[in-house]
């Protein structure tokens, strides 16, 4: 019996990843990741309530055991020959803005943990299950990363978040060029702006001035939806009234 | 009473301007523009035998005469206070692969008046008419360019094509930036690859090496759909074994 | 008898072009072309004054024959067989900052005349020049291509300016790549900032917040001098406090 | 009395390293770090021997010990009050080509020490000294990286280099963006090709198709003295006859 891919998706909290989360849980059974529990339960408990099929595991991506230890969970539950139909790297080290000469070796090596290395680790451990899962999904199996302003703009006083961002985009390129002739669709968005989370509304823009997360959400199923013969490596995103 | 808004596409032949065409003509009446009538009158046809609601209108995008007489055509068809949800230029200046030294002055001033006055053209003229557009469509009025792998890239060869695709891309990028906080979505796509049409069939290449103009068209109806809060800029789509 | 090669320069005012036309005129005779003889007249002087070899050639370069015009002017003065050691084009279309729905076709009609007609008239009619020049120089054959911020952003409002010099910009880039193996080596330098000239020096700047022409012919003349394996293609320049 | 402000440069091997050694010691005195004696040695001594000044300091720059023990020592040889009018970061991680799903996280990390954290420390070690060395140089002090194609193009099987590579530049642009304004010039060099040096020359490769490490050094040298008011953040260096 051929079950049904699933869709992993790593970064789960209350704004992007929840976002993500549901509209994937309407296609497919989900696991759901972040550190805490607390991130992902009530929106795990959403989608099962909802008639989806969703369950989380806290991983911190950035630690090898534990990214093995997820996998693990993902195969008891959904099975050893479990396909991955998505796979979404919506996680990321630590937001930094701060003079150069004031950022410590921690800093960085924390940005370099949470970005580029969990995104390695991601996507080392879903790889295998999305070279295999065309015939058993629709739509190409796809990796699919989220990124942001400092992807592609260097700013003063970004230089750890920058670093980090860029050496993401840089990997999800390579992963795209290695990859996609292999069926997989790897695809990077550049996130320009403040999304519209829990966290941010505290800060007073207008609502117009924020990216609604169930847009990026949509924009990342596009993506997913996308034939073999026409495969987006990058989009971006932002307001409209955004400056750029 | 307020009419449907309706979508205007330039440069309709048989390949991804007839799929762009079908994809927008399931929500909007639309008006398509060639040079030759013989390129859209099939589509047309179909669209209206289909039930939707289509005309064609031979329009030189790069004769001002030509652009005004077409805007003259449609408010005739669609009413004097018609509203645009989406225009789209998809029309080229004839592809050009030449060195440097044997291209020609003309060669040069009709790529230009092909893609960069006929985008021009185009954009004023319905630029205006998309302005207005929000309150009558659910989705805000949108304004998307067709560009190429020659767009971001200038091959040896490729002086006069990828001069007149880079500067189409600076007239899209920059309209972006000045109608996107006026509500307009301002979007251009980088097809990097070779489009499975007619022409293209004869070529021997592979089905699966080949663009398809539906998915051109789904990504376009997607940039079009995405909420003000969420616009995309610019997308890239190839096939997924193509070497970028 | 084998002649020294010469320096062609279009686009000599009394600022960038000539600080460039005094540099390479301590190594080379050299022919500056401007529309207005005023333009070129003081800086021609100075050269020829100074123990240097100058002429100055009105030449209109969006006019093919204005500029073969002017090449039958060079090899009247310099011989049949004259070699050119470097060519820079320096013109440009007028700087254009308005609102799109205001730029008229004459505009932009006249934006690529000057910039993007006019880089490839001068192209085409120095690279025949260039190409045969390196046993002669010291340096390689150079062409290279003034351009600006709007070269690499198309910001809002210059819809009519980016557009033509992105469109110079991927001239410059395809005649790199094809040149570039037969011995030339083309570069293009994006000027990121106002240029401390007559004209800009009545706009109130800090000297330290304007590109001091100096400079940028410096930085030419390195271009100039690189070997054939190690060329540059692209440069910035701006000063230290510019915003970018 | 105001000593004379210096050089330092890490990763001096037998190539590029000693050509920017021997480049930047014809103006000031320099230090050369290296992990191995072995490769400075040479240098130093020739340096020594042709009336410059050079010391060699074993330095790990991904070790921060190491790198203050070398800030140590620059004071201990050149004065507490030690200016450095260049500070430039060649060194590099390992090169990596290899299949994604082969790559172990050993191989990542040690990338991310060499590229990315040792051009942080090196940064932050040096930026203290070149911030205050404008009044003892004729040039404004500057802080170059040599990057490497893989700085703007991830490639396929490049997933760990690119990584580095981009994140590499990120840094410099942030660095260029905050420090810029205080009157560092800092640079970032993409050297696109293979460079002509000891171990590449064993390839086979034409000379002519191998980037010379002098004019690399020329190019850095013209970097440094472009005055405050013109300042290229980044230029690209490659053999006329490579494809790009």
């Amino acid at each position: 019996m051929s079950r049904k891919p699933i869709a992993i998706i790593a970064g789960v909290g209350p704004g992007t990843g929840a976002a993500i989360a549901r509209k994937f849980a309407a296609a497919y059974p989900v696991a759901l990741l972040s550190r805490n529990p607390d991130t992902y339960t009530p929106i795990v408990d959403a989608i099962n309530q909802s008639g989806g099929k969703a369950i989380g595991i806290s991983t911190d991506v950035s630690d090898s055991k534990s990214v093995k230890a997820m996998v693990e969970k993902v195969k008891q539950e959904y099975g050893n020959d479990v396909k991955v139909a998505a796979a979404i790297f919506n996680a990321s080290g630590a937001f930094v803005r701060k003079p150069f000469l004031d950022l410590t070796e921690e800093v960085l090596d924390a940005s370099y943990a949470g970005s580029v290395k969990g995104s390695f680790l991601f996507s080392q451990a879903t790889l295998p299950l999305l070279l295999f899962s065309t015939p058993t999904s629709e739509h190409p199996p796809s990796l699919i990363f989220t990124g942001a302003t400092a992807s592609v703009k260097g700013s003063a006083l970004f230089a750890a978040f920058a670093t980090m961002k860029f050496a993401l985009r840089a990997q999800a390129q390579s992963l795209a060029r290695e990859f996609g002739p292999k069926g997989v669709h790897v695809a990077h968005a550049v996130i320009d702006g403040v999304i519209d989370i829990p966290k941010t509304q505290a800060w007073g823009l207008a609502k117009e001035a924020m990216i609604d997360p169930n847009a990026i959400a949509d924009a990342y199923w596009h993506l997913h939806t996308q034939p073999k013969t026409s495969f987006t490596w990058e989009i971006d995103i932002r307001p409209a009234g955004e400056k750029w």
